[in-house]
């Protein structure tokens, strides 16, 4: 199998295939040859592969904790702190090993420390493979919601190996999936029907079924960030099940849902507002759901409109004129619908399903 | 007298001249309409102008300790923290009153709150107007040194009104000229001959004197970094006397000397490399240290090599190469010298004087 190198941007490149962590050394580079690494905890056989890529060159090798409830500032500190304590300079490399938060909090470390050093990413998630460690949104959380502090600061590579996903437990494995799916249900038709077609190979981890499944979410996120690496109309796209998704997760205070199960349920609610506003037709909403299911079961959200309605509004996307959101015209093809009203949004919480 | 309109390369303008504050609300604009006031205790009649101009429009108004040791990123999480909780939304916009400290901070909170929203500065002392509040640098200290973690992240306008700096304390309007006369001697013979000959009017704090003094100290930095937004060779020349400077003030703990002073004294220091490296004649150096006594007299640094070299070693400009450095070869001429060894800073430390 050869090794896939899909750019995002200008200022990323994605490299996909088996075999990359034996050979990390070859793509992780930095200006002064000296590297901090920063590893989840669980992020066992690759972070040990960086490190062996990576030896007698590493100025700091620092464990975080990757539960999103330390997805906190003070995290950020806590591996700024321990890369200046050990003399890190502009020319020095961040690489981050780990599943979303490990990126989003080490990115969003990398991005301030000295004002910007680089950075690199081996996510060993597939949510993380699928869309957290790609795009250049790094940042934490704040008691008033999710990723409310933050940066764009793309990394400069991002290694994706299907053999980080080993030792992944099957929960997190399969909510990581929700956002592959989601790339694919904003984005590629042809990827969806094949994960619908191929899912019990994926499922089992197969190699060939799992990288082409991310495989197409990297193109479907790269073709995405690259015609638009703020946050203009096209990237909002890649919003689809948020809105709903990061109030579930705020709502349950980010303990009983993981993040790509309450995107699920997100999904499923975003294709109630679909169906209202951008006429998709009520099997293609059926195929999506019974996906989803597949991907589950998933504990079930809060769905009191009294519960979401603090966290909505302070949806990031939330503006004068209301929240925006992402709605699906078929599979395959999306579109930002402004200015949702927030009792239409609590009104889907209310009716949507997964089955 | 008429305000002048200089834009900082693609992302600000500054608009400098009499009467701007009282007519601040027509230049300090919202995509929201909204606001959100970040003031110094010591912004008074400033923050006060701020405040009727943007009556009825301020989300949150919020004091913030403005000393250099409160310079921490746990108070910009205070700040993020009183936005997010008020409900703040992309496209409200940050305005930042007070001093260089203030626009640090407040700046660095616009940066990554909601991964950035739009700011303004209205800055309200000397080194403030001259440099601090102009170029975008934001960010704040950590106990291995100053600004160590921070952004890129410009004001969208910047306002100078010499009114502001009516009741500045005497050591801290004269602390700040020293940024302007800095920039007089990188980038502009005439401006230095100008403030040389009429130091005694900008003192006295006559209008047209200072104006013309800041307002010249703002078109050399708009020059500079116009052409190296970020920090490449061009925009590293305004580090002129900094390398030195930042290891006095953090070598005395942020207290005894302010940021000017310390600059003033690591200029002194940079003379005595520039005589060495760059051949600038003994009468220029001597003319720019009599100019900074007038500015002054300023505290002694601590002048040790033990107690500096640990500071210097941790400069955001130090490679694995060495420390660079600004030296000039005439006054209102500069060039960034590579790789100044340690010891050659620390003998300049040792020998520097200011009379």
């Amino acid at each position: 199998m050869t090794i896939e190198r899909i750019p995002v941007g200008r200022d990323s490149v994605v490299h996909i295939g088996p075999g990359l962590l034996a050979s990390a050394g070859d793509y992780l580079t930095s200006p002064s040859g000296r590297f901090v690494l920063f590893a989840s905890p669980n992020a066992g056989a690759a972070a040990e592969a960086v490190r062996r890529a990576l030896v007698g060159r590493l100025l700091v090798d620092e464990t975080l904790d990757d539960r999103e409830e330390a997805k906190t500032l003070a995290a950020v500190e806590g591996l700024a702190g321990a890369a200046l304590s050990a003399g890190l300079r502009r020319d020095d490399a961040v690489v981050a090993v780990g599943g979303g938060v490990t990126s989003d909090v080490a990115g969003f470390a990398a991005a301030i420390l000295l004002r910007g050093v680089v950075w690199h990413a081996v996510p060993t998630t597939t949510g993380a493979m699928a869309d957290a460690a790609i795009g250049g949104k790094t940042g934490v959380d704040h008691a008033a919601g999710k990723n409310l502090l933050g940066a764009f600061h793309p990394p400069l590579t991002i290694l994706i190996d299907p053999a980080a996903v080993a030792t992944l437990p099957d929960r997190d494995f399969r909510a990581g999936l929700v956002e592959a799916y989601k790339a694919a249900c904003i984005g590629d038709a042809d990827l969806a029907a094949s994960m619908e077609q191929g899912l019990e190979a994926i499922l089992a981890r197969e190699e060939s079924a799992l990288l082409a499944c991310l495989a197409g979410a990297v193109r479907v996120k790269a073709a995405i960030v690259s015609e638009d690496p703020r946050e203009g109309d096209r990237r909002r796209l890649l919003n689809f099940g948020h809105t709903l998704g990061h109030a579930f997760e705020a709502a349950s205070g980010f303990r009983n849902l993981k993040h790509g199960e309450a995107v699920a349920w997100g999904i499923a609610a975003a294709l109630e507002v679909s169906r209202r506003r951008a006429h998709l037709p009520a099997s293609e909403a059926q195929r999506v759901r019974q996906t989803l299911a597949r991907l589950g079961p998933f504990p079930a959200p809060p769905r009191e409109a009294a519960v979401l309605a603090p966290f909505l509004a302070r949806d990031k996307k939330a503006t004068a004129r209301g929240i925006a959101g992402v709605v699906l015209t078929a599979v395959g093809h999306a579109r930002v619908e402004e200015a949702v009203p927030e009792e239409e949004w609590l009104q889907a919480a209310d009716i949507m399903s997964l089955s």
